[in-house]
């Protein structure tokens, strides 16, 4: 490792003195006896000047060069670096589809996306993917710091949770098993094992051939787990400590992918008040706004609860609560025709869905009958309550749907580094 | 939640007052008047102690108690809770196959796996989770402090890193394609976006028949990948600073743990100072000490390499470098006909395998040829480092074999929640 090297952004600390920098070359401009370049490392990006035009580097090879730091009020930062000394670290032989020096803009999700090596070089494109590591970082400090555990439990499952549909199949062997859609079945076991709280971060899985802005058949699934609850309204107040943590470490530490987009996070305070209606007060409101008949809240009516949200509670989310029994999986706890369960909205789109758990054995058990399902296919879910357990609930946020809320992307696919959709298997 | 519950290692702080506890029964002595139960919580055990005989709970019931603390010099802590008040919040329906209150040692494996969701509850099993989740934090807290992104890949790929043999396939609508053995492509398609410093905390598959201690069919690969370096003692440098840290926060950390398992970790002093040996000269050191002729590093080998790092270095850890070139993937950088990779093992077995990637295309594409391998169907990996790419390499740490190896669990499925096999794919 080169121990001299000087990052972008750290350039102004050395004045006048000799360093050494190491980067891509970002965007040249030839004026024949003067050459400016502007070279981007992971920091940032300065500009080089060269005296000559003995260079021979091509758009994107990586170089090393030396230079002595100088003020001038002409360049972009105020500062330029006069090179006398370059190095070619990594050739470019092949002109990149998409510039990283363009607007990102001016180019179409398809390509973005079918070109995806070249559009990940875009520091907008990348910026994406410092803004989730920024917030994978801040859901994991906040529940440790809250005396959870960090799980890692198997993708591969014999049934699926939510009862056998949307799944993918894997050859194992002699067997056939599924990608899991959820950790929810394991998050339980390990509450249930004495963990109390648990999270997991890892991928989930959804065989369905939807064609929207807002699905993706492989996400990051950031999942909560948390025993000894009164009720759902734990895992509400639950989770909205842990979004106004997310959304004020993302303000701090991701201003540049903030201004490269040009949009702003709610505010801290506004954000801890996060409104609650039950399903039927949302749908109430919704006739009211709409004067239309409310059958159910489906991705309009997401919308416009969020609007409701932003313009009475100056913050873009919402949680729905109290969702009818039939609406949600086997395993919710019920509130009579009702259920312990809720969506987040926010943004216009639900980004979690959450509730208690049934943590009865014998309500389990009608439960399974009275959805249909098979006891047997469900005997290692059934053990975790028949040895005790305690009340217990949990909530999944995707990863990717909230960083496509927070930087206001168009489509969900632009946050998943290598998307997988129907028709996209690679790169 | 119950905002005046105490947990059980904090009890001491209470003495003398009325408290609010929740947990799991974990074991009940019956003295006809009298009883005493120990409770269980995330945090420890505290001895309850019942003036009558009228509870009705089983062993493994979550109950809620209010009592007083009492000093008593008789009880295992010093200190018991004298009841008064009990409400079952969890039914025990049906006895635990393994009992969390006995010696976890008079279990098989095959009985701990079988009964998973049974054994897990055993503070000796649990613990093993609690470490990794402490691993898991080390490992990303020590990253992201000098610089580093955390990535999230694609696990369904087109086709496999290392050749195709050893894949899974997976059916995705009218495709066939695989799961990911290795974020390895992905990773260097990151840091040659700009992002120069990765890592990724996910699943990797190996559909191998292998039945061994020390291979799993899923497990979970803690991967780093960095730009800007000169060779592979830069890669040496950074995990020998990670695992550092890694042991270090581990011992601070976990010290339940290590007790329970009756283990304690490397000294931190002599970690930083892990040896380093070519494949060359580990022959040669091999074949001194065993007087065998030594054709490769086998696991015997691995083993008597660690007892030599142990009795000469103090410490259960060697590098071995400069591998065989043709024992490499084809994207290992060359060193004439070595290499520039690593493993390192620790405690006897291989926890890494690393080295530096070819980053020039023409040298990629010769090793591509020369490994009779195709270049179409490498095409968009390939395209990495056409647009130009810096030097770079890697490394990928098995997060169960570092906590076998830690705890010196005889069997590396003993950490993993739910561990995948041949014959295993449930619970």
């Amino acid at each position: 490792m080169n121990e001299q090297r000087i990052l972008a952004n750290d350039v102004g600390k050395h004045l006048n003195s000799r360093i050494c920098l190491e980067g891509w070359v970002h965007r040249i401009r030839d004026f024949g006896k003067i050459q400016f370049v502007l070279l981007r490392d992971r920091s940032g990006v300065v500009q080089l000047v060269y005296n000559d035009s003995s260079q021979t580097f091509a758009q994107e090879s990586v170089i090393r060069v030396w230079g002595t730091v100088v003020s001038n009020e002409r360049s972009p930062s105020g500062i330029e670096i006069h090179v006398d000394n370059t190095e070619i670290l990594g050739v470019s032989y092949e002109p990149v589809p998409v510039n990283p020096a363009q607007s990102a803009e001016s180019y179409s999700l398809e390509l973005l996306l079918d070109q995806r090596i070249s559009s990940l070089r875009h520091p907008m494109v990348r910026s994406i993917f410092e803004l989730e590591s920024v917030i994978i970082d801040a859901f994991g400090s906040f529940l440790r710091s809250n005396g959870f555990t960090e799980i890692k439990t198997s993708k591969l499952i014999g049934t699926g949770t939510e009862g056998g549909t949307g799944l993918f199949s894997v050859s194992y062997f002699d067997e056939v098993v599924y990608l899991a859609q959820s950790p929810q079945f394991y998050k339980q076991a390990m509450v249930a094992s004495g963990l109390e709280r648990v999270f997991e971060i890892g991928p989930a899985y959804r065989a369905e051939k939807h064609e929207t802005s807002r699905h993706l058949n492989e996400y990051i699934s950031l999942d909560v787990e948390m025993a000894f609850i009164q009720d759902e309204h734990d895992l509400m107040d639950l989770e909205t400590q842990l979004l106004q943590h997310i959304i004020s470490t993302v303000a701090e530490r991701c201003a540049p992918a903030l201004d490269m987009w040009n949009v702003t996070v709610p505010d801290s305070e506004a954000l801890s008040k996060i409104p609650r209606c039950t399903y039927a007060e949302a749908k109430k409101l919704l006739k009211k706004r709409t004067k239309k008949v409310v059958f159910d809240i489906d991705p309009e009516a997401e919308r416009e609860l969020c609007l409701w949200a932003q313009e009475e509670h100056n913050v873009p989310a919402v949680f729905v609560y109290e969702f009818p029994i039939r609406k949600r999986p086997f395993y919710t706890y019920p509130k009579e025709k009702y259920s312990r369960s809720f969506d987040l909205l926010y943004g216009g789109v639900e980004i979690t869905t959450g509730g208690q758990r049934i943590h009865d054995t014998t309500m389990l058990k009608e439960s399974i009958s009275v959805n249909g399902l098979s006891e047997s296919s469900l005997r290692d879910y059934v053990k975790i309550f028949s040895y005790g357990c305690p009340p217990h609930g949990g909530f999944a946020i995707g990863l990717e749907r909230l960083a496509q809320k927070i930087l206001r992307l168009k489509n969900v696919k632009e946050a998943s580094a290598f998307p997988r959709d129907r028709k996209r298997t690679r790169p």
